[in-house]
């Protein structure tokens, strides 16, 4: 079977390698033959093992019959979308590792490739090489999934670490996960948190069924944690991560959000560190089940595309089903409307008023003192309900974060 | 589509159920409709919400030609095997969540699916609700897996952890297992390790492509461990754990075994609490993935039967491969043959004797000292070479245990 790919940057070259690599062990365990026929990309490279591949010509990829499967790996809107539209519509499988095409396109995209009967995949979207997609939308298929929280975002969970673990300042940090490779230049998209919406948009369609856009979804970085932060919490017994997370009410809308949130150190997300992943998935009948693993990286994020290109391969007369419906209208509950746990940090000059107010206002628990400053929990309550009465109060507050119960 | 269910004891009574409270939620994520029409079992089941699609002949199953899934509960080789090969023989998919069929009859019976062109699939058969076969053999298809190592066993891991957490001893950790319905009454297939090697040889049989059967693997249960072994490791920063690991060596044979090892806290299998299951995987291309989630209860285990089920209905004219070939000639490698580091614990009346020896027959470090008895981890070697030098030692052994880097 012919595959070809669109983009050869960090991805796509993976991928290039993993298809050469283990061709002989794909062969021995999958029973496909999988061989590269093109290479889109718009740049030269010369002296590359792939150069033979190289196009610059779509339509060379697009009308040629023996292509069946077609790998995007170019990143963003346009042309991604474009290009993956007109090779569904050809009648070509297209996998893809294009968290914002999916995150933005997933329906309609899917729904061309239902018409179509081809397979859209796009297993390598979320969590790189780590098996989510398959496993919530396959494995988990006789649950009904009704809460999914991750660590979603590498680049994220190693500046936290490095502040957990190295007591390093938020800025420093960043400096250190770019000196590294593992933040851009330009970091927004990681530490704004747009990058872990995207993913968990992903996996809350998925999950319940009706596409869920990033631009309805509150969305907080890390920018504002403080070392404070971090160390007042590691004295409670918490780890403070970036955590995506999505939650099925009873009233049938959900609670989607991405934001800092402090985890028990006893939960298994607490021990996600450096640029790994982890999801966890919470099911009716299997109650919480957790992958973890690289969730970026070449050849991680490689291998993922091609055991979604193994799977097109292996049943390419067959259309995989999931069950991404279209957007539903009011689908999502507003954020402040949740209960939680808060995490406030405040001055405390005068501390028997602060302690009475985190005793009486909050019901405050963990409360923790230091040089002029309090940090305590409070009990659980809607947040725009705490957040008021916070203002009320007459605290000056320097920290609030949210507290899970993962 | 048409389901059978052969057994209707834990798993198979959850099977009934997920698929009645799940019906709607499974039809609308993957479009398949599953009907219960039989179940078989010798027993009597009065007043049951199930009773009417009770049966006590297997003809009537079997011979159903409106049957085309079957679901085996019952566990053990007889009859589950006789009628799992006949349900695959008259063409109809099997899904099993019996271990001991898969590990001692799996190519057996894949060869027979393979033939008749149908499924047979056994997600269910490790890991109760966790994700972990298809991972190995879809997700994780683009990569050579070269190691595998699993808590695959809840009651061993719930009783190590009662004597890690609250100090408890063996035995009254075995009690209470039992007390809560964790272990059973005749508790051996758990402790001595028998049930995590079946579990390990078919996830080593499917990862390295040869069958490798129970009969050939060194296992060691969990009986010999006692509460100083499990304080001294924890002062060194480790615990311990049953662990059942297989890894694919250089000369194309493989290590495998089961047997009790320490794991350093920084680990994601040392978070693994309770009657909690998890299984690490090592690619070349993904580096470590890891599963965790309940790997037993009746739940949990149905619904990866269910998950099965509903891929067999959606893919009900396509076979799914799995590179699972016959077992090959000395494929097992002795595993006093491989590399370890030992964890000692010894009587040390002669303190300057007992370190000499120590540091230099051992190369020891995390040496640790009490009331005349000492503890400490060797270089890594060969695991016999250790053993024996040990023995040429004068050294008044108490435990010696294998030390892992997971």
């Amino acid at each position: 079977m012919y595959v070809a790919i669109l983009g050869f940057g960090v991805v796509g070259s993976g991928v290039a390698e993993v298809l050469e690599k283990n061709a002989a062990s794909i062969k021995e365990n999958s029973n496909v033959e999988l061989k590269l026929k093109k290479i889109l990309d718009i740049r030269d490279f010369e002296n590359n093992p792939f150069e033979k591949y190289m196009t610059k010509n779509f339509e060379e990829i697009l009308n040629d019959d023996e292509i069946s499967v077609v790998v995007e790996t170019m990143g963003g809107i346009n042309p991604a979308y474009d290009f993956v539209s007109k090779c569904l519509e050809k009648g070509k499988h297209v996998v893809t590792s294009n968290k914002e095409l999916v995150a933005k396109k997933g329906f309609e995209l899917l729904s061309v490739a239902r018409e179509k009967g081809v397979n859209f995949m796009f297993e390598a979207s979320v969590g790189g090489g780590i098996p989510i997609i398959r496993p919530i939308s396959r494995c988990l298929a006789g649950n009904k999934i009704y809460e999914i929280a991750g660590i979603l975002n590498g680049t994220t969970n190693f500046i936290l670490n490095k502040m957990i673990v190295d007591k390093m300042s938020f800025p420093d940090a960043l400096k250190l996960a770019q000196d590294n490779g593992y933040a851009e230049k330009d970091p927004t998209a990681d530490i704004e948190g747009h990058d872990a919406c995207r993913k968990i948009c992903i996996l809350a369609s998925l999950a319940f069924g009706s596409h869920v856009y990033p631009d309805g979804v509150y969305t907080e970085g890390i920018t504002k944690i403080t070392l404070d932060d971090v160390q007042s919490a590691g004295e409670m017994g918490y780890v403070i991560k970036l955590l995506a997370r999505t939650k099925l009410l009873d009233s049938g809308k959900i609670n989607i959000m991405v934001s800092p949130a402090l985890v028990s150190k006893d939960s298994m997300l607490a021990g996600v560190n450096g640029v790994y992943n982890a999801c966890l998935v919470r099911g009716d009948m299997t109650g919480d089940v957790l992958m973890y693993g690289k969730g970026a990286g070449k050849l991680a994020t490689a291998s993922a595309v091609v055991g979604d290109i193994i799977d097109c391969a292996s049943n390419s007369e067959k259309r995989k089903f999931f069950g991404w419906g279209q957007e539903k209208k009011d689908f999502v509950a507003d954020y402040k409307e949740a209960s939680t746990a808060l995490f406030i940090r405040a001055k405390a000059a005068d501390k028997a008023a602060v302690h009475k107010i985190a005793l009486e206002a909050f019901g405050a628990s963990n409360i923790l003192w230091s040089d002029g400053e309090v940090a305590f929990i409070t009990e659980e309550g809607k947040e725009k309900e705490l957040l008021s009465k916070l203002e009320k109060s007459n605290l000056e507050t320097l920290s609030v974060i949210r507290v899970t119960d993962y």
